[in-house]
């Protein structure tokens, strides 16, 4: 019995349990012709064409389990091409019909996952409701009056409703985001260039990111892995350069006052409260950091010359079929024409003082704690004030790509009416797989289940584990002890204490004859019984451990310390060679026992 | 007894020997006074300043070069601010007085050097010849018919002529660059963003950098080390991130087919080969490229919309003011008003995709070495046809600040009529110091001397190290060894096998009981004497390094493994209490030969 969200665990587990690719495939089906909002798709891959596809797999890669997303049904934005599927970005008469996918669908293909369709987005991503598109306007998985976000509309619907374990969105301004809020899901918005998007049809090529809707934070990592990677075909595809969150006493940055923004909506301002909370519990310290100047870049992304990225995008279709055109998203479009080249390298200097304002704030906290969206709308609120409204969704992610941040929305809980409110991660380029832990035991703590499914336990098997911060320990014993004539050489690393401690009682302390400054040599005899000799542990940048293991003379060097507290750790140890004859000071328990000995001496 | 250029280390020698600040501003102003060029500066520091200010220095820090620039005199391009003096661009009627120096120049200053007059230039440095200036044109210092180069043609002529140690230039296109080698100078373009632009008039603020135009590479170095560093102020400077190139083995890039291209100037093209052989016979692999997306990206600098750049910065004066303008500048800023937002973000996806292109060629060379001009002209020429033949200029120039490059260009040699040609060596951001170890090389090789002085030696005190490649050396004994087990650790970082060689003779090899894979311990005992192991070195980068040393369990650990060849070298080293009771394979002369056994057994 397979649950109502198709969670990556969920589905392996069917699978390992006998359950083939096509039975999936055929839940599927069910699911799809039993949905009730006619508007997520814009395109279906037919019943049949979904079960051969299913059977190809299981010939292509008979064993369960044997590819990274075996038999994982997911669904496409229509705005990203897949191979003989057309594509439209939700305008009829721009429709083509590629030959070949996107990289990343060819990637998520070839990884076993199998395409369920093409779904319904505001039209040309231009939208954050879900509300513009000729196709209709999918609703909320909560109450259909609402909209569904966007604009990912169809995305996030296919996978808060349980017709797909995933879907691919794509966000300029917040539409990978804005609909996982509205329905209780996960938004992976990638850092900008680590998915290429190479086979897509652009809004901004300068700011586009494909974005990933699942039910957990690891299942969207998991995904997000499969899909990433340089695409030389694309000019802004960019490699990856992993950066470290501190694994411990992360400053987390929360809105206040008058930037605490939610347009009367008491309820999405309550679940960022409780967020914020959580957040606090996990050991996180809470810091109010100054919104202003990201919001100043936020309102450039409508209100400035990224408009004209825009109209560069679809000039050539706009001089033919303007009549096809959603009326509100030719208006936005068309306001881009009496934009100069003058003005674009205006606004990008206007960014850049921005950037720096807010290089200012990252100097205060290592992550951003916002809401996804600060409140909602009904279909026909939205329709009635389209750009007023559709302006306030992106109040707190308009900002994000325009600052080349990686972020992570995930669900906050209900409100009271039964809608859900959502919150969004965010810290600087390339820190994807440093977030994910936090965005992981956030959505955890929020116990607010998994799209449509309020009730569902988010599972075990899909936890992200906490992140290496790219410090290594080293113990040391001697003249770089605090306060020692070496100590420099770690502090000018950025190195810090983290303990002072002893060693297990199996080794003995010499002093090296003949040393400058003055150093010991420790070393272990197994069979020795003593009590330990004090040593401090430092962490320290890898690189610059490296370059120090590097200097280090001989006869020392860096092996393995056994520690009373039964752990083991990199420190200083002594050939054995050097330590015959020199004095044994072990009985005076360490170095600095010695040293102070020799001072007052 | 000063030479005629002002180097550092005579500067220094001097101040060592005794002689004052003030004895050399003295000589400053004599030979300012006696100087032929009527052009070359805009605004000249008065005599009597230029002595208090050298008094000033002898109070503020009496000792000799008791500061990084004690002493040094030098010239500001009239774009860059120094507080007191006016600032002009080369346009009379845009004339202020700032109250604050630039950032650059308040560093320069505080180090302890002594600024002697704002220099001449192109207008609004818009131009790469040094005619284009309502206060004449600066010549070259070997032939007074012909051009000195621009856009920062005054600064490039007090160095040449012995009037100043440095000065301060600015490049968008080539204008830190084209007047050095047209005046056998060095040529410092750092990578954008490195030198903040605080207090400087904008060409195109994007692109922007300051330069120094120096003696020597070591000179230029040295002075871009004082100037560099972040400044919150200005909204594209950057923070360093040292780059490294390969310590040995250099693939050098050179032009090859069509695209060596001199307009007929059989000189510089003969200069040009001239220095590919001297970077060959210093060791370098030299690689024909393909430089068609290098010049490509070149084109877009004035053809594109980055000329709208070059409005931004003028837009307001130019309303008011446009008789002012030197026509040609003029004409090249108005060129930008029919430019649309639309064209300044294509031209931005073009740029993108060159980059792509020209990251195919980085795969193949480390740096590229392009002749600085492919040819010069006479100021008659330039004037009767001043944009043809100023693009001429940039043909090897312009792509470099788009393309975000760092470049040093650096003296050739002299042609037949007694001009000298330049070289220009350029790699990818914050390759600065990289850079400067085979620009010093190819500059001492050139043997064409500094400046006017022909006949000068380039002073051995200047010479740049050769730089740190970021890898270090590590001796492995066991498992890591080619072909064995866990040699992908090594492989695995990019390391690469440096050689294969024996440790002295005091080493004893034992089998390690219990480890899988099977590893040895490597155990020195002084008194030993035995005939050596046989290990290999491998270099590794050093955070590679850093997370290395920390997987390695007990009690294996890194020390100094010392070699036959005399050299110690970071190594597997074992602890002695481990080995009691080993298998001693010493005599077998390494692991290889004990696996081997073992595998035939």
């Amino acid at each position: 019995m397979l649950p109502t969200i198709l969670d990556l665990s969920s589905l392996r587990a069917a699978y390992q349990s006998g359950l083939t690719p096509l039975d999936i495939i055929e839940e599927v089906i069910a699911r799809r012709a039993a949905s009730k909002d006619p508007a997520i798709f814009i395109t279906a891959v037919p019943d049949e064409e979904l079960r051969s596809a299913a059977k190809a797999l299981m010939v292509r890669a008979p064993e369960a389990n044997s590819l990274p997303l075996w038999g994982v049904p997911f669904a496409v934005k229509d705005n990203i091409d897949a191979a003989g599927l057309p594509t439209t970005a939700a305008c009829p008469a721009y429709e083509y019909r590629p030959d070949v996918d996107s990289t990343v669908v060819a990637r998520l293909k070839a990884a076993g996952a199998i395409i369920i369709g093409k779904t319904n987005l505001d039209q040309f991503a231009t939208g954050l409701n879900g509300t513009r598109s000729p196709y209709g306007a999918p609703r909320s998985v909560f109450d259909a009056a609402y909209i569904s976000g966007g604009s990912s509309s169809g995305s996030a619907v296919t996978v808060a409703s349980g017709l797909a374990a995933f879907a691919l969105g794509t966000d300029t301004a917040g539409s990978g985001r804005v609909p996982a809020a509205f329905n209780n899901l996960v938004g992976i918005k990638p850092t900008p260039g680590l998915l290429p998007n190479t086979g897509t049809v652009p809004a901004c090529r300068s700011l586009d990111c494909i974005t990933i809707f699942a039910p957990t934070v690891g299942d969207g990592v998991a995904i997000r892995k499969v899909a990433e990677g340089f695409d030389a075909a694309d000019p802004f595809s960019r490699r990856a350069e992993p950066t470290k969150l501190p694994a411990s006493g992360l400053r987390i940055g929360v809105l206040t006052g008058g930037e605490r923004e939610f347009f009367g909506d008491k309820g999405v301002e309550a679940l960022y409260d409780q967020s914020i909370e959580r957040a606090r519990t996990l050991g996180a310290t809470i810091v109010p950091f100054d919104y202003t100047p990201f919001r100043e870049a936020a309102a450039l992304l409508y209100d400035g010359p990224w408009v004209a990225e825009r109209l560069a995008a679809v000039e050539a279709f706009l001089e033919t079929n303007a009549v096809d055109f959603d009326p509100t998203v030719r208006g936005i479009i068309e306001g881009a024409r009496s934009s100069t080249a003058v003005d674009a390298f205006k606004g990008r200097y206007r960014l850049e003082e921005l950037r720096r304002k807010t290089e200012a704030e990252w100097g205060k906290v290592d992550v951003l704690l916002l809401p996804t969206a600060p409140t909602t709308y009904t279909v026909a609120d939205m329709l009635a004030d389209p750009v007023l409204l559709n302006g306030r969704l992106g109040r707190y992610t308009n900002f994000v790509n325009l600052l080349d941040c990686a972020a992570i929305a995930v669900p906050a809980g209900f409100a009271e009416g039964g809608l859900p409110g959502g919150i969004t991660v965010i810290a600087p380029a390339f820190t994807d797989d440093a977030l994910a832990p936090l965005a992981d035991a956030l959505h955890r703590a929020a116990t607010s289940g998994m799209g449509i499914d309020r009730q569902a336990a988010v599972p075990d098997a899909s936890r992200v584990a906490a992140a290496d911060d790219g410090f290594v320990e080293i113990v040391v014993v001697g003249a770089h002890l605090t306060g020692m004539p070496l100590n420099h050489e770690l502090t000018d690393t950025g190195a810090r204490l983290v303990k002072t401690c002893r060693t297990t009682g199996d080794y003995r302390l010499f002093v090296l004859p003949g040393t400058v400054p003055p150093k010991p040599g420790l070393i272990r005899e197994t069979d020795y019984r003593g009590s330990g000799l004090e040593v401090e542990v430092w962490a320290m940048p890898a690189d610059a451990f490296g370059r120090f293991v590097q200097k280090i003379p001989a006869p020392l060097g860096i092996g393995k310390v056994a520690l009373d507290d039964g752990t083991s750790v990199s420190g200083f140890l002594c050939e054995a060679h050097a330590v015959s004859g020199a004095e044994d000071i072990t009985s005076l328990g360490g170095w600095r026992t010695y040293i102070r000995g020799k001072l007052a001496g």
